[in-house]
């Protein structure tokens, strides 16, 4: 803004909100004024909403899920099979699988994949934790649910490398069309995928 | 999510960041994530930021306004020629015209326009401080720059009707083609007044 017109209170706030993904300067302008003209409704509670975050969320220090109990809701479910392991890029990841609903399994996050051009190598990712958690036994299967990217399945054989000798069965997440996709829009590496893992009707 | 995989305090945020405009269920997910990994570089300054805010905002009591202080930066501001009062809608087209940055006005921020089949009457909106702010004198002339919707020119006759027999000049927004505008695409009714008030080169 050229002149200023509000309290620097505000400006403040804009500028945060437009770091926010989803919002931009010009949304960040738009959600500051719905959120002062909803002030009790909304303000409010957010803020409160967030200052309670900031206070006490952490990292799960067994799978790197965000919580706000250490170990986290997932690693304390006893109602999980804690004898699979989900294993994860990021915690959006783990959160998308869980609401997909199909495992009732224990979970991992890498934080990451390797990609040595950006220079991010193993002792940057959390894979020294899922090595300790499959030696220290229990664990039946490991999926690995990496994405299906060059640096995803980088990460997934060098996972596998690592845990050569160890007894626990390695599965990755099946390649397909997606449902509900047009066979059309496809890549031939899907359709070709498809094509080999098809399954009697 | 089917089961809960997290906190209920990040839930609760994910809830309340979806009610934000620009936001909604899977973007608030995305956004809080972000938060929560960007915890001390965000996540703590916006609740300050949100929590600032909703103790100190307030609504102009003279021109409505939305500001940390009252009469709020724009009111108090000596530089600018309070006798002329630019009339919106809403405190985002007072911002909005700030930006322009064409005129070094005052304002007053109607909070919406005359619209009598949503049941709001000229004693819903800003309109009794407005026309106190004319009795009062010293407003050399007051622009209109409500939308160029039915409900803004109703609006706009009904604020002219009051004002009638009190000494100010009362201005509107001019109508014309939009800068970086195609002739193209625009309606009839723009064109037609553009082409009435042309200008000579």
């Amino acid at each position: 803004m050229a002149k200023r017109v509000t309290g620097p209170e505000i400006e403040k706030l804009i500028q945060l909100l437009a770091k926010v993904p989803g919002l931009g300067p010009r949304s960040a302008r738009r959600a500051a004024l719905h959120l002062v003209k909803k002030k009790e409704q909304l303000l409010g509670p957010l803020a409160e909403a967030m200052g309670e975050a900031h206070r006490k969320v952490k990292i799960c220090s067994c799978c790197g899920n965000v919580d706000t109990i250490d170990p986290c809701t997932v690693c304390t479910d006893e109602r999980r099979d804690q004898a699979v392991i989900i294993v994860v890029e990021d915690v959006a990841d783990l959160w998308a699988l869980e609401r997909a609903g199909a495992m009732n399994a224990a979970y991992h996050v890498l934080g990451g994949t390797l990609s040595p051009l950006d220079g991010i190598g193993p002792e940057d990712l959390n894979i020294r934790g899922l090595i300790d958690r499959v030696a220290k036994g229990g664990v039946r299967e490991l999926i690995i649910a990496v994405n299906a990217t060059v640096e995803g399945q980088t990460t997934a054989h060098y996972i596998t490398d690592q845990l050569e000798g160890m007894e626990v069965r390695i599965t990755r997440l099946a390649h397909g069309v997606p449902v509900g996709g047009e066979l059309d829009y496809l890549d031939e590496g899907t359709l070709a995928a498809a094509l080999r893992a098809r399954t009697v009707i």
